[in-house]
């Protein structure tokens, strides 16, 4: 936790901050914070700034707080994902909020195993707690958007076309004959498949639409190390 | 597993192989090979070719191998790395095996905690495992060798100057003030730090001996992604 993630609900009249739970637990545990000592600490969807510990207890901690910065530049990624697995599915929410992405896709693929669409990670709080972690570690205050699509073809077809609008849109796929650009500055629209990729087909519906396909090498990875790959070659 | 890695001690006269354990159990349950179907194989430190199923029972797999292609090209990077908790230590070695890096050093820093040291994972036999999984995944045959350094000082004074001789030699540090080139094409030596980072008497230490501190923005990473990250701005 490298700035502390504060809700409105938190903040008390003069500028005060008021906590419980697993965040006063990791100033407690972690931090090792004592009264004096100066948090990093960030108002979702807002700015980021200091706060001073005024008490600190096993029941609570409060902080005066007072945001300065703004949090730091998007990157310009829409990202569509091919749902993974619940487990991965955790580490990928965070390690791509973490990166910066604010428009997350989770779509379906013939590839994505259907039990998946029913996990309880899937619940708006659940996400929250995910993308939480994700904006704690990076120092960020503005958590992506999480759209679930359990149908591609409806998907790719209606609502796809006004997504890339004005985009580029890039589809990585492992036999593409285009190699992954090494550095992209311009708003993009990302589709990357799940384990074993997109099956032809589907493949066929994003070129339709204005995908170009582009491969990472020969190398296979798997989707949690491709994710981090491709996005790392993006400027905010 | 995209390729089954085969070892010197499957191999039968004839051009056969004969697999048991988890292989086995790999291709009847995920791959659900039959009798004639064509599997992609490659030898240990060697080529990579095709299998054919000429036996698949509960007991064993035997095919027909043909050894062609050589495996993919190696990635320029001599990796360190601060010893990471053994569940990530996992996921990483599997994840930078992938990706195509053939030498890593496992080295020590302050924010190490001891005990990582004495995880049983540490253990050749162990280590083998995961860099099979890797291999397994991207398709190559040659895994990294993996150093273990429980000392810093020592390990940076006295065999650092030598690993890094006609070598670029970057550490990720978050607070440099140079930020990570695009792209990187030259035999580099690459250290990055435990969750925290390296403390600044270590990346001072490292400074000395020729090494070039590079930031990856305002952002802070979680190792697992920061590596990635790094390693997808290589070129083989």
């Amino acid at each position: 936790m490298n700035l502390i993630l504060l809700f409105a609900e938190d903040l008390r009249p003069g500028s005060l901050a008021e906590l419980r739970g697993r965040r006063l637990k990791h100033v407690l545990e972690v931090h090792r914070a004592e009264v004096g000592d100066r948090l990093r600490v960030g108002l979702l969807n807002d700015k980021m700034g200091e706060g001073e510990v005024l008490e600190l207890t096993r029941e609570k901690l409060v902080l005066r707080v007072a945001f300065d910065q703004p949090p730091p530049q998007p990157l310009p990624v829409t990202l569509l994902l091919a749902l993974p697995r619940p487990k991965m599915l955790k580490r990928i929410l965070q390690s791509v909020t973490s990166l910066g992405v604010k428009q997350i896709y989770l779509i379906n693929s013939y590839r994505v195993e259907k039990s998946f669409w029913g996990s309880p990670l899937l619940q708006p709080e659940k996400l929250r707690e995910q993308l939480a972690l994700g904006l704690e570690q990076a120092r960020d205050t503005v958590p992506p958007e999480v759209h679930l699509k359990p149908r591609f073809k409806p998907f790719v077809e209606d609502e796809l076309p006004a997504i890339i609008e004005g985009k580029r849109a890039l589809v990585a796929h492992p036999v593409a004959a285009e190699p992954c650009p090494g550095s992209i500055c311009e708003p993009t629209v990302l589709a990357i498949g799940p384990e074993g990729g997109f099956i032809p087909y589907e493949v066929e519906k994003l070129l339709e639409v204005g995908f170009e396909a582009i491969s990472l090498g020969e190398r296979i990875l798997r989707v949690e190390t491709a994710v981090p790959v491709i996005l790392g070659r993006f400027r905010a």
